[in-house]
């Protein structure tokens, strides 16, 4: 429809996963309007990003060293590791504030259908780091859907035989939310799990 | 809350419009942990295309060169031009395959909010392109809102005196669309502008 680059670069945009056509173009365009609108960092950091990001070699979070912040800080508290599914999700819990330990990434879940087995995980790697002792508790917050419910049923299993208490995060309620359109597992968790007041 | 260079492609791509912060840490973790993502492309692409494509010196549109590839095109009808506020909107005529005339970016609409009079439109551009005669016919094809309006009738008054025919973009009920849901100002419209049968 446009002239060779600015279709290209529609086309690239467009490549982008949450962007569809009409987003991709309206970006392009912006770029292409807005003069003072630079970017040179962007083109700069999308080729130097892969070279320059790796994964922590203790937790696999995304790292520009060996060993991610997190793993570095001698201020956090290293008996406890909080198992996550993604990077992502080690964000979401630093956001919270609530939890000062350290992580380990699995970098997924166990899932049949997409062929993801106990084997793609980086299940071995958290078995290392539970056999020195120090750990004492390991929290596991996959994800509570259905691949994030059997990993870490299949963990629990597997740290069964370790002498360290084994926790899953709570589900219930999402605070702020409507007891009328919760549905009715999160509703039936949020019976199960009730607390003594 | 992610290491250097992880953060700053967040932020930067949370610069570009109609991507917030999830979006673009979605983007970025799409880039780190797809192997075969490769966006060199896209990285040259943004450091190429500010100085690679400028705007068709006869009618506005984005181009590779000084004319673009409609006003290039000897099968074009030079006889009609269709005015548009924006070169995203020629793109979305042509899509239709109805129009084979040419074309004209005003470059935005008529807006005293935003402070934009008709001197910060390409309508001298426009003027000049009518003055040899050959136009015969100028259709405005502005956006049907308060700007859109006010341009198109500011342009068909400074058109009045030249012997050319100016007509407007139809407005009535959308295609495919719901009568019931129509906002009474586009079902006026369609009654305003119906056709016998």
């Amino acid at each position: 429809m446009y002239d060779g680059i600015v279709q290209e670069l529609i086309d690239e945009f467009g490549r982008l996963p949450g962007i569809g056509p009409k987003s991709a173009q309206r970006i392009a365009f912006h770029i292409l309007q807005t003069p003072n609108f630079d970017m040179s960092r962007l083109a700069q950091l999308l080729s130097e990003v892969r070279e320059k990001v790796r994964f922590c070699e203790v937790c696999g979070n995304v790292s520009e060293q060996e060993r991610c912040a997190i793993c570095r800080d001698p201020r956090r508290d290293a008996t406890v590791i909080c198992v996550v599914e993604d990077a992502k999700d080690v964000a979401a819990i630093e956001r919270t504030r609530e939890f000062r330990g350290l992580y380990h990434v699995l970098g997924g879940a166990i899932s049949p259908i997409a062929g993801v087995g106990p084997d793609d995980l980086r299940i071995t790697q958290l078995m290392q780091r539970l056999a020195d002792g120090t750990v004492r508790e390991v929290i596991l917050a996959t994800n509570p859907n259905l691949e994030g419910e059997a990993t870490a049923t299949y963990l629990s299993r597997l740290l069964h035989t370790l002498e360290i208490s084994v926790t899953r995060l709570a589900s219930g309620l999402p605070v702020g939310g409507d007891l009328e359109y919760a549905d009715e597992v999160t509703l039936g968790r949020a019976f199960e799990g009730r607390r003594s007041l």
